[in-house]
């Protein structure tokens, strides 16, 4: 029997898709590693009433720990912690201390601004500070404080902590609701989970669905585990939760799927396509890669450059959108596009060619494609990508077309992906299993 | 009195955080072009017990409608059309035509392999024509089928939209849903909401809470309208919705924030700064851009070509993450990044004009930055960014160095919009207000 939580995400403009949630799903990565089991998230407006609805249904659900975010700002229209204190069965009051580090944190935080509303400023101070009785307070990263509130004596239902909305306060305040006592106390029967993820390029769900059911005929007990699959782009995940006593069952899974799909397995420690392509290029000997891009229009480039310290091994990219910018950029022969196309493995090939002479790097990878929605046709379809990764000097090349579905930005994420799974295919050499 | 709404994501991968939730935004913003109120996203498991719970819980809520998203795979751990079914009062029957239909589309999936399980194929196919009598039925656009599931006859409660989880599949298939007579009596008591944006660069939220409050000390009557503001990078977004009635009101506030923020107000059309720079790339006289990125590492020139028909104004880009490339690529002169260092006014001037040359473009931008986390120093710390936006043969030129918060991916998607803005204002010429 384990801790259970719920997420309350607050605000009208979340809601409403003006703003993406990123608290919910940190949250329920944090809770994950702290071994409690989250029931739901739940996203709601302004509206007290609302508010209110969502505190009362996870209650009713019997949860040991509600959390709600954001609803804290100085405004009269934020009113979580007003909800939550009389949910709790708790009187507000002002905290005069919380009162004066906050003044002096707003002072800070509007000095560029000098010509603001004083009376505002303080009004607003004055209800951030304004807190349940009994509640444990944690200090404001901006300028709103969280809290942590147990349901007063004869209040039934779980605690609740208060977080702000901002990513960037409602994390470092995570950290410090979990130092404090009344925290750990609502979540004391967590029980601590393993979760590991097998990551396979290339097969439908279906087959995963069948070695499932083949793994269980064949005794692995399935029973003991908590399966997910998950399929994005060609990407699938099998993500397995188990306590740590059923290792031996997981280890019995994995060597299963192992053995059926070890061709498209491409990953059993958690990475990422993306780390291991980072870690493939900085092992010795070290490489460089280059991107020649036309449909994918950046995205390449930007996607290997999103892990700190890409600049050891990206030399650089060129994108040509322009067939004149393909020919003088990168090196394609007119004739060449004249007589295939831009959209043709010779033309892919000459891209990749060219990133590697352009940027002096020793792998290059091009892409050329119709992302649509127009430039389709009978011959080349909207979706059609060709992409070519190559080596310095003759040294190993891989083409491959794709016929991508999906609108624009589904192509050219896709197309991205399946690069990036040619480019390890090509850092891990012919030894290799080969990829389906 | 307007219809109200309830949405149910369900997915273990959704709610475990492995996979980020976009039905969720993009059937809110469909239920308010509806004019339906949106009560809750309810994010659950895979589990039955609690994808029933939140069916019960907004069944109890009086809303009029519940959209669920997700599980309707044809393996046996997804329940969701099970889990209605029982909910609406209507037992589950074998839809023998949309068998034969789904299995045809089956056909065509599994074409790319060959040697997949029969058995378990058919399987999923009856699973998935297995329907509730008396819902609507939504022709499949993957696999899965829609449903429109009314209560059953003595059943109280919404009427249950149940679609795919699959983005591309779910949003062909809304337009399908409101075509039925189920749905559109479900949602029949619908208010026409109007909802008008006003985008402004620039400005910290507060600005916007005071001018909202001399509004109404000036007689704006704002309880006529529902305003949310929101932040997102240096961009501030003021939403308003309100019954075509308030019409009037709305117009008042609009010219007051005009009044006020002129100078920072670009879009009141619901233009964001992509489409802007987009129409005014294209009108006469058209002009072509190139981007040379360094930090942003191909976002910029990612997000230049996302939107259909880019290829008629974007030439292309060079990613110069190593400084070489900057200069054989950009031609950048070796003494400029010795002298100024690879981060600074002089290198992002270099890096557009060689955008300009090298692409044979009318408009160069040049973006030089750290990044982060690591490379900063005093001088030039993380988050520091500079960029140029330069017009042909000295036709202007704009310059700014910004000092971005956040981690690296921040810093980075942030430069880009900054970019963006400063290209914005390039095109409009020196006719039009400055921005702060």
């Amino acid at each position: 029997m384990s801790a259970r939580a719920g997420i309350v995400v607050t605000g009208t403009e979340v809601l409403g898709a003006q703003i993406a949630d990123r608290n919910g799903p940190w949250l329920s990565e944090r809770l994950r590693e702290l071994g409690v089991d989250l029931e739901a998230i739940v996203v709601v407006g302004d509206r007290p009433t609302d508010i209110e609805a969502a505190l009362r249904w996870l209650a009713a659900e019997g949860v040991d720990l509600t959390i709600t975010t954001g609803g804290l700002g100085p405004t009269a229209d934020d009113l979580t912690v007003e909800v939550v204190a009389r949910a709790q069965g708790r009187p507000l009051r002002l905290d005069e201390p919380l009162r004066r580090r906050i003044a002096r944190a707003v002072e800070d935080a509007v000095r560029r601004w000098p010509r603001l509303d004083r009376d505002a400023l303080e009004q607003g101070t004055r209800k951030q500070a304004t807190v349940p009785k009994g509640a444990t307070i944690l200090e404001p990263v901006g300028t709103a404080p969280g809290l942590v509130v147990p349901p007063a004596d004869g209040v039934r239902g779980p605690t609740v902590l208060v977080l702000p909305g901002p990513p960037r306060e409602l994390q470092p305040m995570w950290a410090a609701a979990l130092a404090t006592d009344a925290l750990r106390w609502a979540v004391r029967e967590r029980t601590t989970y393993r979760q590991e993820i097998l990551r396979l390029y290339g097969i439908p769900e279906s087959e995963i669905a069948e070695t499932l059911r083949l793994a269980e005929r064949a005794g692995v007990e399935l029973a003991e585990l908590e399966v997910t699959t998950c399929m994005r782009s060609a990407e699938l995940e099998i993500v397995t939760r188990f306590e740590p006593a059923a290792g031996p069952v997981y280890e019995a899974l994995a060597s299963f799927v192992r053995e059926r799909h070890g061709g498209v397995l491409y990953s059993d420690d958690g990475s990422t396509v993306d780390e291991q392509v980072a870690r493939l290029l900085t092992r010795r000997p070290a490489r460089t890669v280059a991107t020649a891009e036309s449909c994918t229009g950046g995205l390449l480039a930007a996607r290997l450059t999103e892990l700190p310290g890409a600049s050891a091994y990206v030399r650089g990219a060129i994108v040509a959108y322009a067939n004149e910018a393909k020919t003088t950029l990168a090196g394609v022969e007119p004739e060449l596009l004249a007589r295939h196309g831009a959209v043709s493995v010779e033309v892919a090939r000459a891209l990749a060619d060219g990133a590697i002479e352009r940027l002096d790097a020793d792998l290059g990878i091009g892409v050329t494609g119709v992302a649509g929605p127009g430039g389709g046709s009978d011959e080349k379809p909207v979706g059609l990508v060709w992409i070519s990764v190559t080596g310095r000097d003759g040294a190993g090349r891989i083409d491959r077309s794709v016929r991508l579905p999906g609108a624009r930005a589904d192509v050219r994420e896709r197309a991205t992906t399946v690069a990036l799974h040619m480019l390890r295919r090509m850092l891990l050499g012919p030894g290799d299993d080969d990829e389906a």
